[in-house]
Formats: structure tokens, C-alpha cells, sequence
């Protein structure tokens, strides 16, 4: 397209964005026509696109970090042909594929959510990582940011990855309209203060104005013939550029414009241009991803092992078997045994150092093209992460996270480095499952059978040696639970997880030496939990005792409380979990002083039984 | 001190180190002693402190920002004659106040927990920030820093910040000794790499041989005479210095030195050098902190507000009664309200910008200072600052943050924005209080409450308008309930907070209609709940239905759950919440997909109640 074209199609982008907007009655029509233009030249000159096959191995991937400018998304798909204009004026209402923000799991074109500023950029490292070491169809990924969210540190965590990475196949643009929600931004139009920030993580760097569609054509020409470095081109643009009523204007944040009619009159009027996009390149076939039967780790019932021991190597056998798995670490791959796999297929080994917002931000972009990521490092500091989990589940995203070191049992290192919430904050989200293996063929099992779930997927693992109780051929499905004592005398029932599990059945040994019979659930799979067997465990005994190593709310406790959630009567439901603040002390001290130890159980458990007698 | 006494107290602390980790059995100090002089030469020339009056107005900061050197900060309180050698060689035991990582809750001259790399500079920038605008006592703010942790995003988010405020009160430190966990870090010993980012962002950088003594005391002056902008001392060390079995070698991270005695003989012995720490200056009175009788303001029952707003009026309100009070905005103030602070009191109102990690990380510096937070942006953001908060309880801070737009009843703007996880991460906070209010009045009382409380306090607040419930007068204790409905023919107890008060009410009048008479109790404090009450309701009625717009995990519904947790028997409990994806519509039509509007809440409750008839 010649300039006049150009220009005439980001006038066009401009009204579709503020007729969507108005017609919704709500959104960011004004953070839209700052990037009309471009978003129109990428569109008609450079992206590489087949919207009839989103799936294409050598697609070019767009991520709109700024995802409140979906409007502007929404027109450009429309001038592309794949969204007719009837659609597009359903945005943001009940059933509309056009939502606030957009999605994959709605809309095909659409690689990641956004919508929490700062991550768009993160998750295009980790698709264009994919792109340059591992898919090598030549696709490029182009990432439109807003200003903004440049604030975000984890703008410079990806940033930092990608010029290490050098990766030359990323090419980011930034929207510098100036303007934030509530007022100007640090660094107002002060292109260059960006540009020494992105040069010194070891970026090339254009400056634009963002409203010359040949000086925007020429950025895109450059960054596309730049190698070996990553691409951000810095464009001056105006926020809600064209209408004057609005443009460079505080106070017009997230609104409609105040008169849809005349601004769309003072743009020129509403135009019907058709684009075609680029055609992708014809692509190598995908890699290799057949799969061969695992050859899966197994140890010996009374051993002694680890969990995290047993998930690395857990996960270096599952990636003998299958190609398509992919690791990533947050620089701590010695202690989480992650390292397993970094030696057995060095090639399909992310370092991600200790960034973990990055390192799930990998991971779902390996995900978005259909690798099947781990992504590891402590529990604790997978908190660090939760808003990239929290969005990963909203784009529906498939990876797989594993959590080491968690709970007091790690001992002396002290409460910073125990993962004490992450079982609740992974349950809260949403369509998650949540694994927590108390032996290594338990956990050798669940690490090969997460890989083929839906949504996040998360694996908690342990620092100190536990025994070997299952058979290595013992199955353990999603959802289920083992019941490791039983009886027909069973006065209380005590529910444990991971670590709690051998305290459990050494509770229980003491118990029985007292005459009191008790059963024991290992509970693994967290969530989804196995209601039915509680509720039979529950009919049987009259009380449920849970025992975890993780603060007493949203964690096992609260799983198992869940399975009684639907109305039917509750039996007694009674939690042992850490409910002071952990020092440093050796991993069997800590566990005695959280009251989750052996002794700690019995104690409960004659309690709740003799209180049962006295009633 | 002298060169010579300078480099013999910097082998002193390295022993002490060693011997440290040698009696625990584990810990650091590899990463001890890359930054024993460095620290020598701090302690001895350059810091002002005052170890007997850790509260001194005055006292210089510091703070460990490579938590896991704990042995390096033990040994330098040793020869500050803070601790005994005694006590040294209690580290990491059960008991000790020398923990692996140093947390204020055990040692008064630690400012803030360390552990989870990359918060150490963002909460000393909080602490710069107050030093610079509040309390201007002249006192300066070390940071030392590991070069690993360099790879987190929320240290260049706070070099932004830093960099952006002219914190020329901040002093930073690196300790570059090339070695991570698992090995070497991206820019291994180039001082320069990193200096090109902190310049980037508008810092001072110095760059030395962190092993020269001398060179290091320059540098710390130079770092002293700078002014206008924050400084970074860029030190090459060596990992393991001084000891030729570890010295600058991989694989001994996180490990006791192999032969302690051989080691301390190679160091050239124990020494008993004990050394005065500078005093700091006289100073000034602290700031006014006179309280006065809050002004809260008042809503007239049967009106409709939005609690947003009331809590923007309320804090403004706070602000003017008490002068210790601070807000804190993540560039949203428009939409959480915040900005009515920053009108009233522009002083003591700092923007973040979108930067979370940093938004909490202030309000945890601040803290520090006596001040007291106020930390503000959308309540699904606040997930971005999840690892913030759990350090942030671990060192024990009193903080308050607030998060706004809860829920699918926000509306349009789609999932992203919907807080929908932050119950259940703020309830497993160890020794959170998460308060939900429904009403503009219930809400401008806990907002004056939540300051007095101690640890992490979290206030939920709704987009839209909710009616006015209460008077202004009605109190509402933190760990309290109110029951808006009740009568002896109750047959259900419908438990609500925020947006679900008003349609549990409606739903109540509905079911009243059809002859069904329900209790309904507003659960505005989450954490601590008011077991008492709902106890009694479980009596009275036989089931409690709750509903809240957040999953159902982790929740309003867990709350009420752990009431019965004591082995008690427990009523029939039901949950409605969020189960499903949500996507852009009304708040109306949000809240009727979710099946949490009033017609939702008839439909469960007609169906309990048939159910308990059935029964």
C-alpha cells in the first residue's frame, strides 16, 4: 500500500475502533487511534498472516500488549477480512467473541490474554524463543506495548531475556502516546529515555513519529532487516489522535468518545477498505514430535528418595519419550533437579535465571505454539508469578508449573524460601489441577500424566528424602486418592498429602498400639480432589482430620471441605496445618513445631475421638 | 580505619562466616565472603547507626538485599558488638534469632525480610522515598545487592522508580561475583553491562575491585558526595574470596566450605576485632503525628454508592486526622479514588505508576518508618505483588492495601481486570485481615480501622453502586458480622460480603414471598471471621449457603468453612461462586451468568430447603 492507502486505512481503523467503542458504551477508543496507524502498516505491508489457518507453523504472531486497545485489534481484523462489521459492534457484549479484552479462547487470531499491562512483551520472548530454538519456520513476532506499562519491571525482565537471547525475530513497537489512566506518564514523548533503557539490555532502537506512515514503513523495513538483536521501535504517537475534541487530552482514559458522530465526521467518515495480508512463507514440516512409550524412572518400595529428586528424572524419561516437552528454569535447576533434564536434551532447556515472571511467561508462549513447557523452580517463588498464572489461565494456556522446597520441611533456610500459600493460590485458579506426590513413583507417574491435561497444571514437589510406598506400576489418576489404611474399626479418618503422608502412617502405627484403628488418604491430586472417597471415608468414620504442610486456608483442608460443598450433611472436619511463622530449625523440628508431625496427629486424633466418645 | 585494619576486619567477617556455617551445617558463605570487605569497609567508615537504638529517626538503613548472606550480616553485627559470639554460632539452629534469612520479627536492626531475591532494593527505595520526603533526617539507605538477583524485573522496576525520584539518599551496592545457584549469571564479571542499565535509568554508577579496600572507601565517598541522583557501587568480587578450595568456583553455592578449620586457617585465624559504629546525627523531632477525630463521611441510608468511593472519601478523611498516613497509587487513582487523598494531602500521596511489585514494596519501606500505607490499585493486580505480600507478612509489616474492581460485577472490561483470586491470596497470608465491605458506610469505618491493625490488611472494594445498608454511625469490629435478616423460622442461612450483600437481600424478600423465611448475614471481615455468629446460624437453620463473586476456592466460602473446623459438627454448607470463565457483559448479566444474583441465590436456597423437606 502507497501512503495515501496507508493513511486512509488508519483513519479507517480509527472509526471502526471509536463506532466499537460507542456502540459498546464503554472501552479505550482514544489508546486505539494513537496505534491506528501503526497497527494499519504493519497490517498491510509486513505481517506475514493467514487468517483462514491461524494454526500456519510460519504465521507471524502478533501480541496487542496493550490490550485495552482491543477496539483497534477488532478493526484491524476486520479490515483483514476475518471479522465482518456486524460482529464488530457487538464488542463487549453478552456472548461476543469482542471482549474488553482479547482472548484465545475466543477468538482463533488471538496468541495470549491480555489485558494485565506488562505482559504481552514477556510472553512474546517466550514465543519468539520458540521461534529462533525450537519451531525455525522464520515466523517473526511483533509486540504492539503501550507506554504505560513500561513501568512494569517485568517489561525489562523480558527485555533483558531477549537481548541476551538475541533474539533478532522479535520486533516490538511502542505506542508512546504519552498518556496513562490518570495522567502523563514519567517520560512523556521523551522517546530517547526509552531508547537508552532497550539499548542498554542490548536492543536496537528506532524512533519514529507514529503518525508518518512512510516513516512507520521504513521502521518496520529496518527492524525487519535487523539481525541479532532484538527490535523496538519507539513511536511519538498522540492519544486519541484525530479528533480534536479528545486528542493529547487528559481525561479521556477508557471512555468513549463524547460525540461518536462528529468525531467519526471529523475522521472522515466511516471507510470499507479491504486488506490483504501477507501470506506466510510455505513451512517446514513441525518437528519431530512423535512420541515413544516412557521409560519411566522406577524406584524401590522402602527406599528412600526425594520427590524432587524423583521429578527430575521423572521429567528428563518424559522427554526421551516425547519431543514436544520443554523445560525451563529459574536458575535454580541444581536444587530442583530440573538439571536432569538440562543434561538429557540440552537443546529443549530454558535458562530463564531468576526471573520467574519470565519464566512463566516462557512457558506460556512455548505453549502458545504447542510445546508442552515445565517451568520450575521453589513454590515459594512462584508467588512472584501469580498474575502471569492468573492470565495464562484466562488464555487457556496448557503448561505445566512445578513448585520444589515447599513447606516447612525444607528446615532451616527459614520461611522466605517455603512455599506456604502456593497450594492456595493454585487452586484458586481457574480450571487448574493441583498435584502434590508423597513418593517417587507417585510423582514419576503425575509428571508424565500432567503433560496431557488442560489448563495449569501444577506439581508441588519436596526437599527431604520420604519413603517409597507405592508399587513403580501403581496408577494414579487425576482426581483420585489412595487409601493406605483401612478398616472396618476406622474411628476418624486423616487426610495428608506429600510430606504429611508418612506422619500420617506413623500416626496411625501409634494409634493402632492404643487400639484406636484409623484410616489414612494420601489425597495427590489436590484438585480436582476425590470427593467420593472422602464422602465414604466420612460416612464411615465421622471425622475427617487434615494434615498439610501449607497455612491452614485454601489448601487441603479446604479442598477436602469442598467435597462436602453440594448440601449433603458435613461430617466433623478438623485442619492441622502451619499456623505460626516458621524459623529456622531442622525439617523434623519444624514439622513438630507446626503440630503436622506424627505426634502432632495423634494427639488431634485422640482428641477427636475421645471427644466423640464423650458425646 | 586504616587499610590494614580495614582488610583484617573484612577476613574477620569471613571466618565468622564460616564458622557460622560450619556450626549450622548449612548456609552461605561463599556468598558471605565475595562481599566481606565491601561490607568491612561500610560498617567501619561509612555507616551511621546506632545499635542501641535501632529506632534512631537518624540511623542509616540497611538492607540485605542478598537475604541468603545472612552469615556475612550476623558476623558484622558481631564485630559492631550487637550480638556475642555465642550467639553467632546459634545460626539457622531452632530458637535462634539468626535465622538462614534475617527477618525484623526476630532482629531489631533488620529492616525488612529478605530471602526472595529482588525485594531488598525495591523496599530500600520505599524506604529512600520516605527518608527524602517525609522524614528528612538526613539518613542514607545501603542496599547491598547480589548480582544473580539483578535478572528480576522489580529491580529495575525499582532502579526506575529510584531513578525517577532522585533518591540520592539511596546507596547501592553490588556484589558481582559472577556465580549464581546452578552457575555462572548472564554478564558473568562485566561491571560495564550492568552499569549501562542503572545509567540507563539515571543512576550514578561507580565501578570497582571489590576486594580493594581502599578503592571501596572511595567509592563510598564518592557515593556520598553525589547528590541528585541514586547511587550503584558495581563491585567485582569473587565468589568463595579467600579461600582457594571455593574461590570463584562453581558448585559450592548454599554449601558450608568443605574443611571449616583448614579454611579458617587459610583466612589467618579468628580475630576479636570489634568495632564503633558511626553515630548518627542529632535529629530533628519527627514529624507531627497528633491524631485528630476522624471526619469520616457520611452516607444516607437508602442512597447508592460505590464503595470505590467511599474509599477514596475516607482515606482523604483518614489523611486529614492523622499525619502518619500515606497512599500509594499503581497509576489508577482515577478508578480506585485514591486521587481524593492525592488532592487532600499531595505530600503524602506518591504514584507508582504501573508497578506493583514496587506499589507494595514502598508501602513495605514506608512502613518500616512508622508511617502507615495505604496501597492501591485494581484488586486483580495486586496478584502481581503476591510474593511482595508474603515477604512483606514474614517481616511482620503492618500494610494496608486495597484492591478495587473485585469480581465479574466490574462488568465489560472482561476477566483481566476481575479480581477473582485475591480472597484466597490474602487469606492465606499468615496473620492477614481481609475485610469485604458492602455498604459506603461500612466501608469508610474499616478503612480508619484496618490502620490500627497489625500485619498485612487487605480491603476489597466494588466498582459499582451498591444501596447504602447502615447508618453512619453503626460500628463494625474487624472479626465481626452483621445479621440483616433473621427470624425463629429461618430455614436457611444466606452469607454474603460486598456486591452479594444486596442480592442476597433481594433473594431473601423473594423467598419471603414464597412462605421460605431465610437468615441473611454480611460476612464484611473474612479474616478474622465471626465464627460465633455463623455457629449460631448453622444452629438455627441447619444450612449455610454462601456466595461470593470470586472462585470458589480459597474464599467467603472456605471462611465459613474453617468456623466448623474444630471438630464440631457442621451444618450442610453450600458454595456459589465464579466456576466459569467469564467474558464482557453488563454487571448485571455477570452476576446472572455466574449464578450469584438474587435469582441464583433463590434458586439454590428453594432447593436446599425441598431437599431438607425430602430429608
Amino acid at each position: 500500500m502507497d501512503t495515501a492507502e496507508l493513511a486512509e486505512l488508519g483513519q479507517q481503523l480509527r472509526v471502526d475502533s471509536v463506532r466499537a467503542a460507542a456502540a459498546a458504551g464503554s472501552g479505550h477508543p482514544t489508546s486505539s487511534m494513537s496505534a491506528a496507524d501503526l497497527m494499519a502498516v504493519l497490517l498491510a505491508n509486513h505481517l506475514r498472516y493467514d487468517f483462514e489457518r491461524p494454526e500456519h507453523p510460519a504465521n507471524d504472531r502478533f501480541v496487542l500488549s496493550k490490550g485495552h486497545a482491543s477496539p483497534l485489534l477488532y478493526s484491524a481484523y476486520k479490515a483483514a477480512g476475518a471479522i465482518e462489521d456486524g460482529e464488530l459492534v457487538t464488542f463487549r457484549k453478552l456472548g461476543s467473541r469482542l471482549e474488553g479484552h482479547p482472548t484465545p479462547r475466543r477468538l482463533p487470531w488471538v496468541e495470549t490474554a491480555t489485558g494485565s499491562l506488562g505482559q504481552g512483551l514477556p510472553v512474546g520472548v517466550g514465543i519468539a524463543l520458540a521461534g529462533l530454538r525450537l519451531d525455525r519456520t522464520g515466523y517473526r513476532v511483533w509486540v504492539l506495548c503501550g507506554d504505560s506499562e513500561l513501568a512494569e519491571g517485568s517489561v525489562w525482565e523480558a527485555a533483558e531475556h531477549a537481548g541476551f537471547e538475541n533474539l533478532d525475530n522479535l520486533k516490538v513497537i511502542v505506542d508512546v502516546n504519552r498518556l496513562g489512566q490518570r495522567g502523563p506518564t514519567r517520560h512523556g514523548h521523551d522517546l530517547d529515555a526509552y531508547a537508552r533503557r532497550f539499548q542498554a539490555f542490548g536492543w536496537h532502537t528506532i524512533e519514529i513519529d507514529g503518525h508518518d506512515v512512510d516513516a512507520i514503513d521504513r521502521a518496520y523495513g529496518e527492524a525487519l532487516s535487523t539481525t541479532g538483536q532484538p527490535v523496538v521501535i519507539l513511536a511519538r504517537t498522540l492519544k486519541g489522535k484525530g479528533v480534536a475534541a479528545v486528542e493529547d487530552q487528559e481525561g479521556h482514559h477508557g471512555k468513549p468518545l463524547p460525540d461518536a458522530d462528529e468525531a467519526i465526521a471529523e475522521l472522515g467518515g466511516p471507510r470499507a477498505l479491504r486488506i490483504r495480508v501477507g501470506e506466510p512463507p510455505a513451512a517446514a514440516a513441525l518437528r519431530d514430535r512423535t512420541t515413544e512409550a516412557i521409560r519411566r524412572p522406577r524406584h524401590d518400595k522402602g527406599d528412600e528418595a526425594a520427590t524432587r529428586d524423583a521429578f527430575g528424572a521423572a521429567l528428563a524419561a518424559l522427554g526421551d519419550a516425547r519431543g514436544d516437552i520443554v523445560a525451563l528454569d529459574g536458575e535454580v535447576g541444581d536444587s530442583t533437579r530440573t538439571e536432569e533434564f538440562a543434561k538429557a536434551h540440552p537443546e529443549r532447556f530454558f535458562e530463564c535465571y531468576i526471573a520467574e515472571q519470565q519464566l512463566v511467561a516462557t512457558a506460556v508462549g512455548m505453549a502458545v505454539r504447542g510445546w508442552v513447557p515445565y517451568a520450575v523452580t521453589f513454590a515459594a517463588f512462584l508467588t512472584r508469578a501469580h498474575d502471569f498464572v492468573r492470565m495464562a489461565s484466562i488464555s487457556g494456556s496448557g503448561i505445566n508449573l512445578v513448585g520444589s522446597h515447599a513447606g516447612v520441611a525444607i528446615g532451616q533456610d527459614g520461611p522466605s524460601q517455603m512455599g506456604l500459600e502456593d497450594l492456595a493460590m493454585f487452586r484458586a485458579i481457574h480450571d487448574s489441577t493441583v498435584l502434590y506426590p508423597c513418593d517417587a513413583n507417585q510423582t514419576a507417574r503425575l509428571v508424565a500424566t500432567m503433560a496431557g491435561l488442560d489448563g495449569i497444571r501444577y506439581l508441588r514437589t519436596s526437599r527431604g528424602k520420604t519413603p517409597v510406598l507405592y508399587d513403580a506400576d501403581e496408577e494414579f489418576p487425576v482426581g483420585g486418592s489412595k487409601t493406605l489404611r483401612s478398616s472396618a474399626e476406622d474411628r476418624l479418618t486423616i487426610v495428608a498429602a506429600g510430606v504429611t503422608v508418612p506422619e500420617a502412617l506413623a500416626a496411625a502405627d501409634r494409634l493402632a498400639e492404643d487400639g484406636i484403628a484409623v484410616r489414612v488418604i494420601d489425597l495427590y491430586s489436590v484438585k480436582p480432589v476425590d470427593a467420593e472417597t472422602l464422602r465414604r471415608a466420612a460416612e464411615d468414620t465421622g471425622c475427617l482430620l487434615t494434615v498439610e504442610d501449607h497455612h491452614p486456608e485454601g489448601g487441603i483442608g479446604d479442598a477436602v471441605a469442598e467435597s462436602f460443598a453440594d448440601g449433603r450433611p458435613v461430617p466433623r472436619l478438623v485442619r492441622l496445618g502451619v499456623r505460626t511463622m516458621p524459623g529456622s530449625a531442622a525439617p523434623d523440628e519444624q514439622l513438630h513445631a507446626a503440630g503436622i508431625d506424627a505426634l502432632g496427629i495423634v494427639a488431634a486424633a485422640k482428641l477427636l475421638v475421645e471427644e466423640a466418645v464423650v458425646r
